[in-house]
């Protein structure tokens, strides 16, 4: 996670690896948030079909460009820009894919897990800005983290800190594809969303949400109880709310914790930021210790929405990252 | 929690505030984690009385020093060294406990919460020292922790960081005194081992421990179910390991959220650090993500014991937390 070495005037570019595609930015270094010129493509499946797609990726927007490139990786990335492990990249580990791409490149290349570049470009420029003690959440198929504390974004040990993802939260709840069960993951994500609006449809509970699913309980998805929730419709309320006590708990599990100055939520849910985040705001405090003794933490959407990862992989390429 | 301002050559005093007890400690500054003096008393009740009971405590371990002096309280205490709630010393709140007792000894006073100037203690010179990320945890009636990160102990936007004992991890846990339910604490400390051993009790699984407890099962408390342990009655061993089970659990949600390089264990628990420890070390990693790509977290007891509160409230007022 060291910042690369760049050429001055060369522009720099950052990509979000996610599950299923990849979005690469281009930037100019001295204001790394302003994105110049963007592209998706689909996240190739194994390590050197990866590395050849990131290549390509790179060539697309920055062809012939020597400045710095910034990688956002969902999993465990090492203090040496070894990706360790993700559930996400099957097949993919202990890549050593900062310096694959680099030689590959022959540009300077940083890695770091996605939620913790998008805390870079949250923190850099955008809902965090001007923090120096705070989380960032992104709550999409799962739950990635980042942590920022006195000032810089937290790595621990090893790399690998901000994972708060796979908190047990519920002995008795879910399994979960990481070999445990009860997962905050598995209520507070979108996964969970969807997971709690089937729930509630399979018991005849929310039929506005199936009838946007097409009729079917079994196909009720987050955005169908939040498009029903919108809608008016009281029934997909409570099981929104239900879905926000989690969400709650689990933040409050880290204020207790971490005692932040202000909680950013990104990932995909949070294009529900309308109904989503005054009920997240409302409900936080009921779960904090001490409420009645401590100001509530402010909960706030992230501000670069989907692009955060790729925009921070690029402030991370560029090292503003150390000031954040 | 701003270091005081200590005259040179004086001697320095540190006081930790129990629920029912208070220990001061006398060090030299120059050396604070060796104790030349200290002293128990009740901890007297309210806040008059309070301070009245400091100021007559410091006065007996160092009559007519003017020193630093350091209190570690049991709850939050802002940035300002204002008490603000304990739930351990009711008809406390909002005592701006620095202020107060540094005008009536006419001495320097600082004040944190316990477990964070245990923190203090043990990665100054006790079993943290030279890790620069790390976790404590005091097992005992409840859990009180601190957090090192980046070579510092950190208090977050409020001075309120490092609370664990609190966070959910069932749901349908046995009711709090925080008033909710299901807190890490209900399970992983001291008193969550005695619930256990009484469950395991009534239902009629460990005789050998009801008998240490004198043959009521009502009456069994942790160290009952440690004695049978250490006796080798495999019974109480199978309900250790499930408090063990808790406390892992507990430990793995923090080296996911910050990947320390180390995990101190402190408080009256840990007392049985023998079956303890090894328990400990060996459970945890079965819950922490994707452990077969990471190294395992090293868990160690406390160096200072029951000292450390007090020894690390000495450590703050002589400023040496500074560069834990």
């Amino acid at each position: 996670m060291a910042a690369t070495d760049a050429p001055a005037g060369s522009r720099a570019v950052g990509i979000d690896i996610g599950g299923t595609k990849m979005l690469g930015v281009v930037v100019d270094p001295a204001d790394p948030t302003t994105v110049l010129a963007e592209e998706r493509v689909p996240t190739p499946l194994g390590p050197a079909a990866l590395v050849d797609g990131i290549a390509a990726l790179v060539d697309v927007l920055d062809a012939g460009g020597s400045g710095p490139v910034g990688l956002g990786i969902p999993g465990l990335i090492d203090s040496g820009d070894v990706f360790r492990f993700g559930a996400n990249l099957p097949g993919v580990i202990d890549l050593a894919v900062g310096d694959v791409v680099g030689d590959r490149l022959g540009r300077p290349v940083a890695a770091d897990n996605d939620a913790t570049c998008a805390t870079y470009a949250e923190f850099h420029g955008g809902a965090g800005a001007g923090y120096a003690d705070g989380v960032l959440l992104t709550l999409g198929t799962g739950i990635g983290g980042g942590l920022v504390i006195g000032g810089r974004v937290r790595h621990g040990a090893n790399g690998f800190a901000g994972e708060p993802g796979h908190m047990l939260i519920d002995p008795a709840g879910p399994p979960c594809p990481c070999g445990r069960r009860g997962c905050w993951e598995r209520y507070a994500s979108g996964s969970g969303l969807g997971r709690l609006g089937r729930d509630a449809a399979l018991a005849g509970r929310v039929e506005a949400a199936v009838a946007l699913a097409g009729g079917d309980p079994e196909a009720v998805r987050g955005e169908h109880v939040v498009a029903a929730v919108r809608a008016g419709d009281d029934a997909a309320a409570i099981v929104l709310d239900e879905f926000v006590w989690w969400v709650a708990a689990g933040i409050a599990n880290l204020v207790d914790l971490l005692d932040p100055e202000v909680v950013v939520l990104g990932g995909g849910v949070i294009e529900a930021e309308d109904v989503l985040l005054p009920r997240i705001e409302g409900a936080t405090p009921d779960h904090v210790l001490a409420r009645g003794h401590r100001p509530a933490v402010p909960i706030v959407a992230a501000h670069f929405g989907e692009r955060a990862g790729a925009i921070g992989a690029a402030v991370l390429a560029v090292g503003s990252d150390q000031g954040t």
